[in-house]
């Protein structure tokens, strides 16, 4: 396996032009924090990385827009947005090491899409090399532009299968000024839905999180942590808000105490400083680590999130009828209708046989999925991972259109091969 | 010319099946209130019209999601927002003619887009009927769904050239609760970004437009109307925010008397009920009307927000040196970088010479927009109008790809050939 790593677009383009002449397949690699095995090159392909491109270009501050290298790190891209008392609000747990290129090419989400939308509301141009070797320079930053097909938004969530992503404009916003964060048990989820939109109806939620009671107790063991509401739930809902006006915390307070009223809520608690906030939000963001030593088998999916309580109650038949000795982690993104099932193979079990029992049992689910209109890859992409089962969320038909684009743009099929589609 | 009104999504199937076996072309037809002449049928092709189309299919109260047919009347669906205690933001003068299918193959903006964004940003989930006559279920409403190229975003703005769009889910959001609008006189366009940037610090603006005192001259004699704001300056920013807390409005007013301090501001009034914000909207909303017996030369462009007093008085120049007896007016939603810039004949001259006229100034004009990274086409769409400038805006390997995109849907060019590409 080689890798190339080059500085400027024009030395990707040449790349591009050569890996064609010469019939040599190439993986695009970001951060390598992808969940699908999109970066992965096993078949001795060439791989493309961006850590030498890793420059913010230019900052125009009137239009709140940067241009940047497609290696860039996600979190300096943050960073660089608050020394500009700017906010970029696209944020998940592996921020520190993933590159915009990467997010871009997965279209990645996070904690914050409920309000803020996912990496591609915030991309306002790209420049890509596509599978010919060609430069294409896709809406510099402009935020109308109706001349025909926008490329850019083809090449968002294309996983390096058309081209490489070399550089990006993206848009800041302003930052929330006080972030609060409310901690409620429930007890089942078939009042989520409900209670989401009754806080809705009044506060733009900036999270909505929610976690098992298996889940916070695996968190509070491992990180010695106490239980962060007194009344014990099956379920907790991490909510965030702006608390920007005392009227905003009214209102959170108002739908707080309707939603103990109503008997949507068990019990909660309201951080009063952002120290507290981020001692809640731990609850929640320890999850991953906390169970990784288990090697948990994930599933990165996602419904309406009018059908979240229907589709969870159906899964968890689904897997304690299979396997009553596996054990089932939920969390996730609810407010999108994004669920992580985390699967904990018995201590007894080996780790091949976990896995190979867990692929018997993604059908089922995804067959539940289909059934209720939902994807079998929220978030993490498709890559190698989730290649077998793309038609349970996409039909032959359109399936066939993607396969007809590639063509397009990577005549050769040289970029990412068997990867996606 | 034939003209079909289909009721359904497989009848507009059969009639592309048919087409494609006949070597008939089609024109969908929306509203017919398009700028670029993007539904004309000159060519005796078959028109299919979404008139019969206009139902509201389903309504989800907890997702805020509504499907209903491409033949909806914008308005109806605003109204149908409203009527739900919702809203839906995408506006402009003409949504009471224009139809949610055209409104989504135009990728409509409007005068919120500051706020809301485009028609884009609202679409959750599309039902199309491609040229070769299959039907895809594009998004279901998904949040999160990372499977693949994202084909919706593809449909979006493809003015009716890759399929024809029959369904979609559209999402709303709350209502704004208390509209307010500041008018302000300026003395000219040098420092409209700063004083943009100003308010857009602390006040989520959801509208900002502009236009010179010749347009409110204009406006004023024919609707007999006072003037709005005492000091008479070159131009005026119309703007607006929901006044939703106290904070909010005292922000505003901060920002209102820095400007004024630091002279980026003539004068100005702000609404203090309703009916008063209305009024002062007539300003801005009467123009295209009051001027259209003129019948102005429109030109739909834009810049990023940073470049607009640039280009403005680049443009300025040209029109004045070209044509010294030519009037401009200039006009638009300067928040987002767009400017529409209408030209009038001298009362001497025929259409016919004036047309012939503006044709010879537009290349000066484009070039002028390429070199500052602009768009020839903000919001109107390519269509007829601006096909033979598309080249200004995209470059030729782009529109290459284009082409070979619309070929993947569109074999046998049947989709409203010659428009766009
Ligand atoms: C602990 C943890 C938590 C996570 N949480 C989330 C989450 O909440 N939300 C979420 O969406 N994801 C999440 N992820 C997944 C992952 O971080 C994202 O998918 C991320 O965007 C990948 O970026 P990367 O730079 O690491 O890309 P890689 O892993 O290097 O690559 C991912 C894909 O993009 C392609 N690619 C990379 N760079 C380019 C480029 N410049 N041009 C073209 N193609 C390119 C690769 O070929 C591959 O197909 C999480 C991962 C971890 C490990
Ligand atoms: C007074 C006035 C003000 C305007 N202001 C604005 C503004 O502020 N912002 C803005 O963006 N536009 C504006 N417009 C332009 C116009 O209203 C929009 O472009 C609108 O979205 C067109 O919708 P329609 O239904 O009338 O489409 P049509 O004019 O019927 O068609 C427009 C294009 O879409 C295609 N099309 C229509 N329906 C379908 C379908 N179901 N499937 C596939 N293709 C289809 C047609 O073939 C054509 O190419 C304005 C127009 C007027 C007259």
């Amino acid at each position: 396996m080689a890798i190339a790593l080059p500085k400027t677009t024009e030395q990707v383009a040449e790349i591009v032009k050569w890996a064609n002449d010469n019939n040599i397949a190439i993986v695009p690699s970001g951060g390598r924090t992808g969940l699908s095995g999109g970066a992965v090159a096993s078949n001795g392909e060439l791989v493309v990385a961006f850590d030498k491109m890793n420059k913010v270009l230019e900052f125009e501050k009137t239009t709140q827009q940067v241009k940047c290298q497609a290696g860039v790190i996600t979190e300096q891209l943050q960073q660089f947005a608050t020394d500009n008392e700017l906010y970029y609000p696209v944020d998940f747990a592996s921020s520190g090491s993933s590159q915009i290129g990467g997010n871009i090419a997965t279209n990645a989400g996070g904690i914050k899409v409920i309000r803020y939308g996912l990496t591609r509301d915030w991309v306002m141009g790209l420049t890509v090399v596509t599978g010919k070797g060609e430069i294409l320079e896709l809406n510099s930053g402009l935020i109308k532009n109706a001349t025909g097909y926008d490329l850019r938004h083809l090449f968002i969530g294309s996983e390096g299968t058309l081209g490489l992503i070399t550089e990006a404009t993206i848009k800041f916003t302003r930052p929330p000024t006080n972030l609060t964060v409310l901690l409620l048990s429930i007890e089942d989820m078939t009042k989520v839905t409900e209670l989401l939109n009754l806080f809705q109806k009044d506060v733009d939620l900036t999270a909505f999180e929610f976690f098992s009671e298996e889940a916070l107790q695996k968190v509070m063991a491992h990180h010695q942590l106490p239980r962060p509401v007194e009344t014990q739930g099956a379920f907790y809902c991490l909510l965030e808000f702006d608390a920007d006006s005392e009227e905003r915390l009214e209102k959170a307070l108002e739908s707080f105490e309707a939603g103990l009223e109503q008997e949507l809520i068990l019990d909660g608690v309201m951080s009063q400083s952002q120290q507290q906030a981020e001692e809640l939000w731990k609850y929640r963001e320890y999850i991953s680590e906390t169970i990784s030593a288990r090697k948990p088998y994930k599933n990165d999916i996602s419904v309406t999130p009018d059908k979240v309580s229907e589709f969870l109650a159906k899964v968890d038949n689904i897997v304690s009828e299979q396997y009553p000795d596996f054990e089932v982690i939920w969390f996730g993104h609810i407010g999108d209708g994004n669920l992580h099932l985390n699967i904990l193979a018995p201590e007894s079990m080996s780790y091949e046989d976990f896995t190979a029992a867990c692929e018997q049992v993604n059908p089922l689910i995804f067959n539940v999925l289909k059934n209720l209109g939902g994807s079998i890859s929220a978030e993490h992409g498709v890559g190698l991972l989730k290649k077998p089962y793309l038609n349970y969320s996409r039909s032959d038909a359109e399936i066939a259109y993607m396969k007809g684009i590639k063509a397009v743009f990577d005549p050769n099929n040289i970029m990412n091969p068997g990867k996606l589609i």
